[in-house]
Formats: C-alpha cells, structure tokens, sequence
C-alpha cells in the first residue's frame, strides 16, 4: 500500500503558495489531509483543492502537529521563525526561502542535480533560489561532461519573482502608462512597467546584489563544488512570470558543439528550442506555465577555445520554485528516485 | 562668418529621422536649407522643422544637387542605392545603415573615440549600430588606462531599434494583451509585450546574430584594435526606446575600482548612476530622451584581478543612433573638435 503524507503549505496565499497546490494536485502528490497556512489577515479565506473548499488557518508555533511534510514558502523571517518549530513536530521541511540555504547542515537539492543529497536532511531541505534553478539545470550535464570553471551570467527576470502584488504592478502600472498617467508604485521602487531595473535586492560585498551573490554561492553548493566561479547581473524586466538568463559558460575541457546539442537534448528537465532558421529560440511566454526550462542559442563563443553560450527561460514559479519543491517531496516521499540528468 | 550648410535628412520619417530633425534644432546645426527625403509613400506630407511646414520629398537618385551634408537613416538598401549619387553629386554622407560600416575606406565613427577618422573620409562617414555605440562609449577610456582584451554583453534591446512601427507595436500589443486579447504580430516575428526574445536579426556564422557580429566587428574598428574579442547575446525587450547592456570585461592590466569610477566620472558622453545604498542604478526610462550614457552597477569580478562589471542604458534613438550622427556632422562642419574622453 502506498504511504499517504499529512502535508501543511506554509504561505498558500503567495503566487508560490498557490502554484504549489495546483503542483500537488496535477502530480497527484499522495496525500492523506492538508493544511493551508497563512499570515492572519488571510486566515479565515478559503481555497480550493481536489474539489473542495479547504479554509486557511493562520500559520503559528502550534500549526504542525500531526503533519508529516511541511512546502514553505512565505519569506525567510517567517521560515526562520517557523520552521524549526515544524522539525520539532517530526515534520519534513521543503524551505523555499534563503533562511537555511547556505546552512552546512541543510542540504540544498535539485532533483536532477543532487537527489542524492535529499537523504542527508536534519528536517530541512531547502530549495534554491530562482534564478539558481534556472541556471544550473541546463548547466549541470555540461559541468560533468567538460567541468564547468566559470559562468557569467545575466538575468532577465520576471515580477512574479517578487510575487504576486508584483505582477499586478506590472499590469497595473502598464494601465496607467497606457492611458497617459504616471505609473504608481508600491511593490518595486523603480517604474517595472516598460522599464526594466538592476535586481532590487541589498547591495551587499563587492557591489554584488543578494540575488546575484545567492546565484554565486548556491551553484558552489548544488554541484559540490567551491571552485566554479560565478559573475551575475542580475535585472527585473517587464514579464510576468518567466525568468530569461544569456550564459556564457567556460569549461576546463573542450566540447564539440553537437556534444553540446546532444547532451542538452537527453537531460532531464529540458527542452532544446534552438532554431536558427526561424530565429527561433527560448521566450518567457513560451517557458510560461511549463516544467521544462528552454535552452537555445546554443554556440561556440568566439574567442575561448573551451566556452560556449547559452540562453534560457523558464517557468520562475514552477521549476524555479513551487515544481522544484514539490519534485524534492516526491523523492523524500520515495515516490520518485529523481534519477540525475540521465547520466 | 560661419558657413552654413544645405543639409539633406534621407529616411526623415521614420523613428530615427525624425530624432535627426530635432536634435539639428535643439543644437543649433548651421542650416542653409534643408530637404527632407523619404519613400514615395511618404512624399508630400509635411513636417515642422524651425517654426516652418516643410514638403517631404521623394528620395531619388537627382535629389542630393547642391547638396552639402547627408544624414542618411532609410535601411541599408536605400542606403546601398542612393548614397553613391549624393556622393557623386559633392555630398558628405553621414549614413546611419550597415551599408558601408565595414568597408575600409570608410571611417566608423563615435565621436568621443576616434573623431580623427572623420578626416580620412572620401564622401561616407559611417555611424555605427546602436547596440554597439552605447558599449563602446563607457568602455573606451577604460581601454585606453588598462588596455580590454575581451567583453561579454547581454543587451537588453527596446523596440525603438525595430523602428517607430515596432515602438507602436509594443504599444498596441500591450493594450490587446491587458484586455484579454491576443496580441497582433506585424513587425516583430513573436510578441514584444510582456515577453522578449533573441534578436531577429538573421542567424550567420557559428550561430551569432547580426546585431552580435556588428557589435563584435564594430568594436575592433572603432577601437582600431583587432585583437578584442566581443562575445554578445543581443534580446529585445518590452521597452520603448532605451537599450542597456550587461557588460562584463578583462583587461590587460588591473584597474583600481576607485579609478574605474574615476575614469568613468570623467570622461564625455557618460553619466555615472551608481548609488549602491538605494539601488539606484541606469534605467532605460531615465535614459530616453537624455544625451548620456547612463553607467553603473561598477564592480569588480569576483574572479579575475583585471576584470570588472558594468551595467549601462542610452537612448537608442539619440546617442545610439541620430545624436551620435549630428556630433559627427559637427566635427566634419568645424564646429566641434570631439575631443576624445577628456585624455
């Protein structure tokens, strides 16, 4: 008999939260009840899930008992303050914050990456940040191929990545554009709307961003490897929901372009759209509502005899976060090996 | 007495010419008389130049007699097709297309670079592609301190570089797109609101665009130098008409950050946005409409000694394209010497 799991969703009001319930519900997560928290102002509303209407509980130090897996998801002060409560209660913790990303005792999973390191977890596993999932899953099979000494990156990213009071900013900044009035705003301090913005995160060592420094740091953790050196620029466009990333990537070793292509083509949690003809290649709209990340403008770069360039979409909302969770559960849950990038 | 020239605007309606008309007015061109050239489409309409309704013409082999100065943004085929007769009629031509920017009888020119190549022409002075111009401008005086061997940009391309119909494109495809609607495509080969796509310039060699190759090739001639290597991924992006760039680059020799800054702070064309504390940094909406180069998030890689990162946007329109054209037009004229980056 399959094992059904207790599992509670901390922040399901979030546009993560909410991608994490229709996730559950299209894979069929095995579940035997769940458990929808929030902060208090949402307490009280109701959701709809596998046909009926669950109501949402504020979320306390109280909320996990009985609860066997915990997908978090509402901000790293709330999950640093939770979610030790959660592993006392004997839960399971996917963390989808920065609040136990860089912990040494954390493991920090991409199941076509590192599943392997799921089984190591103390009660947390954590997920990566966005734009880090979104870079390393069509880098990886290249990394074990031609080791990968360095990445430059830079990052085309979508509001929902600052949630969803962001992308009705978009929308409703793009309205008043529109119609000649001057753009309101309260989620971004910058205009989002035919605009675009260096990542308004800290500015912290180095003039580096936290989102560019989490992309630097957590890509040494995901591979297992503290020599790969990453340089990002990391920058909110006018999208909705899709992050886009220009790769320019050099490896310690050459690799045929075709290798490239081929070894792209059979990994996991991709989809090569790479036509030149056409001028045809990865689009946010496209990347939208999908679990695969694209890849293309697949090609030799120019000047390095060892690098090549890429650029990538993906969906910043499943694969870069609530699919990527959900995918770590089924591992943990035994349902699935996440075998790695068909090695 | 100053001389004032007949000047010639081939292209006057589109989005280019019509930048071209009013920064001759904004600077004050010494202007004896000026014709406005434009398709057979266009002619007869009539647009405001200096308080007066002037008769748009048809552009045709016999339009340049008596004519001093072409600035000439009508494509590279009309460009191919016309500006040979204005030079055989005693013209100096400012052209604004591809058609003749590689040719090596004809100097490619930013004026705060190579002003000295105007010098050496023989009727054609060529402007180079935008994209180009607004890397080159920030990065030219830190060539010269610490010698650049190698540059990888992603751009982040505004619909303006499609023209004035693109720029309506995005506007109208935002409307359809907020009212539930699917978006029209005419201009573009995939939808510019909301989404962005690689550059729909035709794929050549080793599967670099266009936009990339003019970006690569344009460099090592302005900077005379063929030994830079430039890597690109060139994007369009929903934005109306400022292009920024994500610059990373090596040098020969260190650079101290502060003197990066330095250099940067002092140098012509380019205004230093970098206020780390508040994330403030170069937009492509404080860019329009402005003559600067805006240039910050300046860093140092976190990886290389010689190496640092850059992000710029310049109106594409104007520095990228139709202010860059005149400031050459004023050096040829004798009214500025384009002193180079204040040596």
């Amino acid at each position: 008999m399959e094992k059904n799991f207790r599992v509670a969703i901390l922040g399901v009001t979030g546009a993560v939260g909410r991608e994490l319930l229709s996730i559950l519900e299209q894979r069929k997560f095995p579940i035997a009840g769940i458990k929808l928290l929030a902060s208090k102002k949402s307490a009280g509303q109701k959701v709809r899930f596998r046909g009926q209407d669950v109501l949402i509980e504020e979320a306390t130090s109280q909320s996990f008992r009985g609860i066997d897996l915990v997908l978090s998801s509402a901000g790293a002060s709330v999950s640093r303050e939770l979610v030790p409560h959660a592993v006392k209660a004997g839960a399971v913790v996917v963390d989808n914050t920065s609040a136990f990303r860089m912990d040494p005792q954390v493991p920090l999973v991409v199941p076509e990456i590192n599943p392997e390191d799921i089984a190591k977890h103390k009660g947390v596993i954590a997920n990566p940040n966005c734009s880090t999932i979104i870079m390393v899953v069509p880098l990886f099979p290249l990394h074990r191929r031609a080791r990968i000494r360095r990445i430059v990156a830079a990052t085309y990213q979508a509001a929902s990545g600052a949630g969803a009071k962001a992308m009705r900013e978009l929308e409703s900044q793009s309205r008043e554009i529109l119609a000649g009035k001057a753009p309101t705003k309260e989620v971004f301090p910058y205009q989002i709307a035919f605009n675009l913005f260096s990542h308004n995160s800290p500015i912290k060592e180095g003039g580096y961003c936290e989102e560019e420094i989490k992309m630097m740091r957590e890509t040494k953790k995901i591979f297992h490897d503290d020599s790969i050196e990453v340089v990002a620029t990391t920058v909110r466009v006018p999208v909705f929901r899709a992050h886009s990333e220009a790769l320019f990537v050099e490896c310690e070793r050459p690799i045929p372009l075709d290798e490239v292509r081929l070894i792209l083509s059979k990994a996991q949690g991709i989809r090569v759209v790479d036509e030149r003809e056409k001028n045809y290649f990865p689009m946010p709209v496209e990347a939208t509502g999908g679990d695969d990340i694209l890849v293309g403008r697949i090609r030799k770069d120019p000047g390095k005899e060892n690098a090549f360039a890429l650029f990538v979409s993906g969906d910043q909302l499943r694969k870069g976060a609530a699919l990527n969770a959900v995918q770590i559960a089924e591992i943990w849950a035994g349902i699935s090996k996440g075998e790695a990038a068909r090695r």
